[in-house]
């Protein structure tokens, strides 16, 4: 039987869902790993919708679940549906929708809220002893649903969301596009991904690792 | 001065615009390449939008350009606004998008119209003998678009698209996911991805191939 991952979406675009470059990456070394993967996100609307051409505010409403599947080919459950005891690990591409639909980082920083079931699944896993991985500005949102096990995470450089996040208790290292902070004790691996970028052949680099690493970690 | 090659984006999801992961294993080989890529789309509405979770017909509309901008991550052009002189290739992932919005093909087959502006641009790249790549189901639009140059494509082993491709002069290869297929007279490259699939590894084969190849033709 192969070790299942899941992965959580959060919409379809980085101005207001999943970074696409991010998740496809994600799903990309998963399989190379020989994982399956379980998309899932949760159902309910989006908290905006941005025109990715003029990154204005549309007048529409869009399902974080919907608009997520366009990223799995179809092949997504709710996230409410799905419990730490059917995977292995756990993955949080970023992309706004991490900090705006996952949780309210984006609108409220790191006091806001974390999304119930995504802080459930969180909680599940590491209280499995099972991995997580997350990139971007995800690990921004695994840092609030986490805060009283004092995770280690980073955000690459960004210091405003770093201090936001220390405020919280979460400990935050600086790294490099092409590396990953692995918190060994809580068992969570991340990489900045485009909160450095510059480009897309960059965060592969780091997402692979940071996959593999969460593989490793299984 | 880098060399650039233009992406012929259709939307934003397999079932009514662009398959994504396609998309996105295009951008990373060309970027590791060494190829600036300028992403481009047609500023139309979609033919369709399509939950993806459910498959079903969504009552709303959605444009080309504005869609395929998520994948682009806001950095696109519209299609009328290139031309062949400034690039140096052409390509065009799959996913329904390329078949419904880029031509008609989804719908009245291989009679069926291409959009003016990619009949334009890929007119435009063979004059100037500049390569053109293409995946999924993207080939069926690339004959199409070129019949009276009987160029030769693959769509892997579809015999129904295959078929419709020939009845145009289209010469029609099978093909395996890991392989190309390529029309030296033409320049032209192309591989079947999720036209056989089955996973983002093995489609990454065969567009990594293809797009290396269509740099070594550049």
């Amino acid at each position: 039987m192969a070790k299942k991952v899941g992965v959580i979406l959060s919409g379809c675009g980085v101005f207001d869902g999943s970074e696409i470059h991010e998740a496809v990456l994600t799903l990309l070394y998963l399989d190379r790993a020989g994982v399956e993967t379980v998309c899932m996100a949760p159902d309910i609307p989006q908290a905006q919708v941005i025109n990715h051409l003029t990154q204005e505010e549309m007048g529409e409403s869009r399902n974080v679940l919907v608009e997520s599947a366009r990223i799995a080919r179809g092949e997504i459950k709710a996230l409410a549906d799905v419990k730490a005891e059917e995977l292995d690990g756990l993955f949080m591409p970023g992309g706004f929708g991490a900090a705006k639909n996952l949780s309210e980082f984006a609108f409220k920083g790191a006091e806001g809220a974390v999304n119930p079931d995504v802080k459930r699944i969180l909680e599940e896993m590491l209280a499995a002893g099972k991995p997580v991985g997350a990139c971007c500005i995800a690990p921004a949102t695994v840092g609030m649903a986490l805060k009283e096990h004092m995770p280690q995470v980073t955000v690459g450089n960004d210091v405003t969301v770093a201090s936001a996040l220390t405020s919280l208790g979460v400990k935050h290292e600086t790294c490099g596009v092409g590396d990953i902070t692995v918190d060994r004790k809580n068992k969570i691996v991340t990489t900045p991904a485009y909160m450095l970028g510059p480009g897309i052949k960059d965060i592969a680099v780091g997402i692979e690792k940071a996959v593999k690493e969460l593989v490793a970690m299984m």
